[in-house]
């Protein structure tokens, strides 16, 4: 149910870590990325998530940066062994790393520079700055790619010095109409009808199941918000006429 | 800091979905799954998250069920417009979707059998089923490739028919040891020599900050599991060795 795919402007998010892959930590990451980027404009069209593998992550790179308009990276941007982010960008670049003069002394102006900590200052040639108003040293970008850190309060304080350099598309505007003590079965066909006759909005239904009661949240979204208005409305009224009474718009 | 790659039995998760994407809903899926699977000895290796688009579906399943021993993909099994899972699965196997009897006959028992739920009684030519305890029509499995539903108490449900299918090699141990007060900074030296000590594990840092503490979760993984054991011990060993005092072996 893609819309208008001239209009799109679309970013992929490449996760890096064992321990999300492992299940060990709930990735929580994605959902604050997409939201951010949807503000400016800007939709998640893949994520990938892979292990801390030099290779791994610049293949998935290099494919992504080719067929997004930009790519967030998070993860893997630390002082230990296993922070290999920054090398496997340079690689999937062709470039080298080297230490940012600024990040060095930000850094030697806070702690004794160890070797472990001199890590954090490199970044690979030809890229920028990513500003960490939390703590520690900064993300970096290079070409259509952002890199940050994948600690939540850290890459969300990053994503701040992100929004203003990105070029989005129209906003896509996102309203919910709820069904209750309907099954999807019966929701389906007002549903259907209803998307055909808006071939540039997406229209999802996400069902929920709990002890106290179940239905579906029926999710409209589209880039003309004057349309998605009256689609809402529509919507209420086709699944009313094929009998569903308890159908409201909710809070999305 | 893969370890032995031939004793390795390797999972790929699939996640179908726009709202995953859109980041209006937080994906829990891929946490359940890689516990389970990592019980049954076989490890989540890759992630990808695609759209509700068939090609988009089809193209990142045949990547991955060529390059991994399983897939288990989640969501767009409903009966809903926007869900196509089974089509594309079809499509990337090659083979037609045929309407299985046991899920009509189990869904007649239910419910009225509208041209919506039909929808759900479709597999692909050559597949099986995955028993649903929970709610609704079964998932499927093709190959090497189980497809459940998005829903997570559905999900869940559907697992406890996937376990017991598959071939799992040797379980990977975890054991967490935290480090409370000090950066990764001091951490990392100590830490790098135990990993490169015990090139067949994975030693992994992940640091917390909040307003009361801060620190990091050294996470230990091997298959050895008298291997891991001594390595916590070593590992605590190098820490005070570098004068790091408030360490501690943790629930993982």
């Amino acid at each position: 149910m893609a819309s208008d795919q001239g209009a799109r402007v679309t970013a992929a998010v490449l996760i890096i870590g064992d321990e999300i892959l492992s299940g060990r930590t709930q990735d929580t990451n994605l959902r604050d990325i997409a939201r951010y980027l949807g503000v400016h404009g800007v939709d998640v069209a893949e994520v990938r998530i892979v292990p801390d593998v030099i290779d791994e992550i610049a293949t998935a790179l290099n494919h992504l940066r080719g067929r997004y308009d930009y790519v967030v990276t998070t993860g893997g941007i630390g002082p230990t062994h296993d922070d290999i982010t920054a090398d496997a960008v340079a690689f999937a670049f062709g470039v080298e790393l080297y230490e940012h003069p600024d990040i060095l002394k930000m850094m030697q102006a806070k702690y004794e520079l160890t070797p472990a900590r001199r890590r954090m200052a490199r970044i690979p040639t030809g890229g920028g700055l990513v500003q960490n108003p939390v703590n520690g040293p900064p993300g970096f970008t290079i070409g259509n790619v952002f890199v940050l850190a994948g600690v939540p309060q850290i890459m969300r304080g990053m994503l701040e010095d992100v929004g203003h350099r990105l070029k989005g598309g129209a906003v896509t505007v996102s309203r919910t109409v709820r069904v209750l003590g309907s099954g999807e079965g019966v929701i389906a066909a007002p549903l259907e009808a209803v998307a055909k006759a808006h071939p540039g909005m997406s229209l999802g239904s996400y069902p929920f199941f709990s002890p106290e009661s179940f239905g579906s949240n029926l999710v409209l979204r589209g880039r003309d918000p004057d349309e998605v208005e009256a689609t809402v409305g529509e919507l209420i009224a086709a699944l009313q006429a094929a009998g569903i009474a308890n159908v409201a718009e909710v809070e999305g």
